[in-house]
């Protein structure tokens, strides 16, 4: 086989790899994310390109995200704040493996003017990525998220990272649907009831009160005739509203933002902005993390 | 044995009985919540008892509660707001169990201005035994809180129920700490650090913020050398401050709150309260509860 390089994005949850040869991808493989690998970082990772291996080894090897936490394979420093593309770059873990080389990308970290420290693993190569692959992103300034578990709302100027404020929404509202007494078991996936909740939710939301905001969720069901699908879609509502209340009134006074992931979700993100004002335009995850790496097709 | 009555408070998570006899309190007894007993009530009731009743029969027992749900022993209406004792009082199920009048106090429910539907049972017992034992509560308007998984912040004027907002902050905190990423499980219990913690909760609670300051629960240990102990009391702080300001923002601007409950949890909510300029005072919950059902010390 041909020289192959490997790229990959090496998460808390999952191990997403691919194979790239002459500027295309020609395989992809998935392995244990590092909360499950932990300190048997190395052998789940040789498992997950063994196949890849029969063939000869990788000339490369460049990898993002958890990988390069304390508890990953190869510590990783953080770059800090503000940071541009080439001195985040610069600031890699290298190591080898046997015989090839092997780049663990830096996360960020950044001090906020009110004192409290931030940091992000992963996203920071999806950000950089997107400025790669859409050059109106590297000039002015922009406002990045990328929705998920732990959101990371990224001020970006001129292509570097000047500040991000990390927001656990969508940890939080697993916990409130799944473990509280505010959101039922009994959802039976109505999606035009979830949708409605939403919208009420993000209602409500404007009001930019989310503790005296929670109860509904429960009391409209016992009191109102609402659903389970309304009370999960409500909660989902009210705190993105929130989060994006929180946000414009602290990180970023714009009216532009750029969304990257999950195109479900995104599109709840892009539906709350747009209730506050704001426009916003959705990236593919995978494409800006590949480009982040520096894959560049062919 | 000369003739006596039972009062309790039968919630979610226990059963707390009296009895009472010539205006003193004899015994007490404890069983299980009716979220464990459910439709077993009757007995578990019973059972309860069990020792008071082999020397007879009681004149009357009054309960309140989760005992008036519908998933509880016999289900009470709700009292509507704006609701007086009198009204309240009678509003409740009344009903023979083996031959003895049973009264199940009833629960309030209010409508507010914004159309979300609010509900408490077991809370008003307490408020308006309050109310009872302190005659200046009965008089102008007040704000009582009763602090605890599911706190009911409740306007009271000239001695009736006028609104409640049920703010489901314990909920949310137990959550964070046992179960978020956010909050660490090795928590030493060091007093001080959680106290220094819940004061920069509260600080950061001033800004009124509250999904944008949750992370650094967990970036301050990670970057900033906090201890376990002090995310913890951050994240109480934070939820207790940012619930105060919402409610401030919404239910009662006034200075002076009423605090039942919990003597702990009620400090914490005083001095939270005392950083926004607010003076409290704590009553016992026990002796409003059985002063709402009625019970006068002889």
């Amino acid at each position: 086989m041909s020289s192959y390089a490997v790229l990959g994005d090496w998460g808390t949850s999952n191990l997403r790899l691919f194979r790239v040869q002459h500027g295309r991808i020609t395989a992809q493989a998935e392995g244990p994310g590092i909360g499950e690998a932990g300190r048997q970082a190395e052998p789940a990772f040789a498992g997950a390109i063994a196949p890849w291996l029969e063939d000869g080894m990788p000339a490369e090897i460049r990898l993002c995200g958890m990988a390069g936490a304390r508890d990953g394979w190869v510590e990783a420093p953080y770059a800090p704040c503000p940071a541009d593309a080439a001195a985040w770059r610069a600031t890699a873990a290298s190591f080898d493996w046997r015989g090839v080389p092997v780049s663990i990308m830096a996360g960020v970290a950044c001090d906020s003017a009110d004192g409290v420290p931030d940091v992000m693993r992963g996203e920071e190569t999806q950000i950089f990525g997107a400025c790669a692959l859409h050059p109106d992103l590297a000039q002015g300034r922009h406002l990045i998220v990328l929705p998920g578990t732990h959101n990371k709302w990224t001020l970006v100027e001129d292509g570097r990272v000047l500040a991000f404020r990390t927001v656990p929404t969508g940890e939080l509202f697993a916990l409130l649907r799944d473990r509280s007494t505010l959101a039922p078991r009994d959802a039976a996936g109505d999606a035009e009831q979830e949708e409605a909740g939403f919208a009420d939710g993000l209602a409500r939301a404007g009001e930019g009160r989310l503790l005296t905001g929670l109860f509904a969720a429960r009391s409209m069901r016992l009191r109102a005739n609402k659903s389970a699908d309304w009370a999960s879609g409500y909660l989902s509502g009210l705190l993105i509203g929130c989060e994006i209340a929180e946000i414009r009134a602290t990180l970023f006074h714009g009216d532009n933002v750029t969304l990257i992931g999950d195109p479900r979700l995104s599109a709840r993100y892009a539906q709350a902005l747009e209730a506050q004002g704001v426009r916003s335009r959705l990236l593919d995850g995978e494409a800006c993390a590949l480009a982040g790496l520096g894959f560049t097709e062919n």
